[in-house]
């Protein structure tokens, strides 16, 4: 997804530019409010950028505001807090609607039991259990301030937010918390999964295509100074 | 679709199946609750039907359920209410999760005005004005039982059910509206158009991408009856 976009910022702001995205996103994965920063050694006018990536981007991604901002802005290094969505579904049968935004779940989801073995997840922990290959990533000490599980008919949605994510970290949960909801694990598994610290003992890795990057927030002092548009840009895609 | 389908049931059904959808789709429409009626010479077990569609269509089409009908029962001809939904998007940037779901039109609409033009389209009427090609279809008096039309945020959906929808009908009408909801035309153009009876004087064609045919109804007594499973079956697609 960054790699497309740089290249349809190419002809815009010129060969030097450099673009940061807040979350990397896996294939498959989706995103209502990803971020990005670019560097660029052109003078840019957000409206331009946001109106020519929206005519030259492919439909699956649309800028949805562009502004300047502070050169010490790094959309990645900035980022206090993102908020992550995953969405299962029971349907009996997969939803043509649906069968590229859920992962579906053969059975019922206890979501009572799900809440219940989330709720140690909570906090600044060592998440290296849920974390995709050890050592990947910076420090595995992640502030989870809130995971909710909320169903709406035959959806479930787990909604994790924390300050920084290691990579598959949302997935790894889900699929940790799709045993417990299925029964087949009781609740206090889910910490022992997180104090045992090893991603073989959890639950497998929820496919892609049901997580969603929701937001991402920044520090807001960040953009109340100088908006001058030789600043780097702020794209909220 | 009707192809596809039928392809899929082939090893099933044997070379001599007769399918017969309720309502023709057009490319790029989608459809909720499409029925249809298959007559095949084997004995079939509509749970061995449903599963092996679903195992063999492609993610996009998917049997909700499928059961025995009466022999005489036809998906097109017995069907005595169709309702469509036709999805209408003011969203200033297209929305990667609805360019295929939604017509996205460039201003707000002013959604009283189009109730108050819709008015006249309800009851009996001849609706050439709204047919795609004249002659194309039975006669052109359809009964439409209610026009709704609603707003979420900044989405409006124009609801329309009726005991017939002529080629087109749906797209035509909602052309025509959005003509009224962005004032370019008054209210009371709406009700020239139908009684002009001339396609050349009505909006333009709403592109496919925005509706969704939503159910067919027929007359309950229909599935009363025998369900032995050499009847024809009723997918509910």
């Amino acid at each position: 997804m960054q790699g497309v976009v740089a290249e349809a910022l190419r002809p815009l702001a010129g060969p030097d530019l450099r673009l940061i995205g807040a979350s990397r996103t896996d294939a498959g994965v989706h995103a209502l409010g990803q971020v990005a920063s670019l560097h660029a050694a052109r003078l840019l006018d957000p409206r331009v950028v946001r109106a020519a990536l929206n005519a030259t981007l492919p439909a699956d991604i649309r800028v949805l505001a562009a502004r300047a901002a502070p050169s010490k802005f790094d959309a990645r290094r900035t980022a206090r807090l993102k908020r992550y969505a995953y969405v299962l579904s029971e349907a009996p049968v997969a939803s043509p609607f649906l069968y590229r935004y859920a992962w579906r779940v053969a059975r019922p989801l206890d979501v009572d039991l799900m809440r219940l073995g989330a709720r140690p997840l909570g906090g600044e922990r060592d998440f290296s259990a849920f974390q995709a290959a050890a050592g990947r990533d910076r420090s595995p000490v992640c502030t989870v301030h809130s995971v909710r599980i909320v169903r709406r008919r035959d959806l479930v949605a787990v909604l994790v937010s924390a300050d920084a994510f290691l990579h598959h970290m949302v997935r790894n949960i889900v699929g940790t918390l799709v045993e417990v909801g299925h029964r087949r694990r009781p609740p206090g598994w889910v910490a022992e999964v997180l104090t045992g610290r090893d991603r073989r003992r959890a639950g497998r890795t929820a496919p892609p295509q049901g997580l969603f990057l929701v937001s991402v927030r920044y520090p807001e002092p960040l953009f109340a100074g100088s908006m001058d548009q030789s600043q780097p840009l702020r794209l909220k895609l």
